[in-house]
């Protein structure tokens, strides 16, 4: 299954040298869901061929404009792009009636509908879920109410090596085996270990969004183990403190949090204007996780099984 | 003076082929004018090199997400950049209310004032007016409430032919002398006629700009004479039951206006998405009305005095 993350925008609040507002998309097999939604995401949706219509979900972690002012634009051209699906819009309070009060004065009713689901920044919680992915939201330490998000894949089935199998088997056989069961017969009895005819189960890939956020060893435990980590960097280490101040984070802070949850892979982003060469940001959380990566726009990240 | 403008974006609802939803920008001497703020305008500018601090005065048309959404980001960028300097804002009821919904859930109080002026779409209003311009609204017809913009220069005073000047001479006599009349002596005689010590004054430069409408005589009196009419056209002749429909113009339609209204030269844009060859919108308008441009992003048109 397809478990691969493209970035749309990797700037922060002023878009610079190209670098657009943030926005960034995560296809898990059939679905495609969106997190945040800067200004002018619609024209790198359409820049890097992705398909608007493709996406279901969408995910704001909060209500500073360089998260979300691209998404009044982008309901309004999938109106005219004629989608009728139901859109489902996940977001802190406030979010939708800032889009209700704008749909109201441009006289629009949309031709699909959007499904709000207000998100809770002091707590964890599941917004969606479907029989391959959960996805959570968790609070982050932000100037407004803002949340992270938690995409992770369910636990899969042991895997049948089909060339071992009796030829004929029972759906509750294949059942068990699946789930790491013994194979039975009628009168209850093994008569194959589980580990004869199957092989383990593939890796469930996680990613989680951490996007805005001051250093929060709070999330640590939220974010343990993921596949792949986003997590801010709005500032380096020299500029410590203006990231406290300002409820960001050093490139050298996403790294420790990385290091601390023992995540695979991290990917920084949300790079502050001043910087024009984004390579010192990767060089300084190089130093504190090794398998650190850029958010580099237009780039896919995929996330093997 | 200068009085030039810039196309920022020239597509209608969708972008498309590079090409930007609605914003202009109008330089008139020290004024520079933003006229509609689609999304991703913050970004034109920057692209083009024009400077966010000069723009003290933005018009929007009206509520359509294409003539709008780029000014919350814009906004926010221009607080970010440490704007302190009034701006002057003028649009139709709602906007202000867009706007405040979003500063309120973002927590942010800008370090600049915003003075909103709101605007009329059933009568032609002056908006503003300093010691050489005025500006004001007009109705146009479109599904929702929408002006258009009327930029004009004042008067110009006649100019002196200084070398043809008596050396001494009042202030008083300047002053006759500019507005035409003849000078006098100091029992009230006249000593020269205006016609001898000046030249006619420099003409007074006019924009006026029409977007989004339906084929609409009643602005023919309102643009009558200017030296520049912005008149959308989102589809060619061939659409023509589909542009009154929507509530849009089609080429032909906008240059027929421009012949009625005798201007000086037409400018064109909104093209619908569907087009990716705009020279067609030339040459049907260029039938109708010869002078006739095409709003090219990037592209600045000067009018001569």
């Amino acid at each position: 299954m397809t478990f691969r993350l493209t970035i749309l925008g990797s700037n922060s609040a002023l878009p610079a040298y190209g670098r657009n507002q943030s926005s960034q998309v995560l296809e898990a097999g059939k679905c495609t869901f969106m997190i945040d939604c800067g200004e002018g995401t619609q024209n790198r949706l359409s820049h890097f061929k992705i398909k608007t219509f493709r996406i279901d979900h969408i995910f704001i972690s909060h209500l500073h404009g360089d998260h979300y002012l691209g998404l009044v634009g982008l309901l309004k051209s999938m109106h005219l792009l004629k989608r009728t699906k139901d859109l489902y819009l996940y977001g802190p309070n406030g979010l939708q009636e800032i889009i209700t009060v704008q749909l109201k004065y441009s006289q629009t009713s949309l031709n699909y509908s959007i499904i709000f689901k207000k998100t809770n920044s002091s707590t964890t919680e599941v917004l969606y879920e479907n029989n391959h992915i959960a996805v959570s939201s968790f609070p982050l330490d932000h100037r407004i109410p803002c949340t992270g998000f938690l995409f992770k894949e369910k636990s899969k089935p042991r895997r049948l090596i089909k060339e071992k199998l009796p030829k004929l088997i029972s759906l509750t056989n294949i059942g068990r085996l699946k789930k790491g069961d013994d194979m039975l017969n009628d009168t209850g009895e093994v008569i194959f270990k589980n580990n004869e005819l199957t092989l383990p189960s593939k890796k469930s890939r996680s990613f989680a969004y951490c996007s805005d956020t001051r250093y929060n060893e709070g999330i640590i435990a939220i974010v343990k183990n993921v596949s792949l980590l986003y997590h801010e960097t709005t500032f380096l280490d020299d500029n410590e403190l203006r990231a406290s101040h300002t409820y960001h984070s050093t490139a050298k802070q996403a790294a420790t949090i990385a290091k601390k949850a023992n995540v695979e892979q991290l990917i920084i982003g949300h790079y502050s204007a001043r910087y024009k060469d984004i390579t010192p940001f990767k060089i300084e959380a190089g130093k504190y996780f090794k398998d650190t990566l850029l958010a580099i726009e237009g780039k896919t990240y995929e996330i093997d099984e």
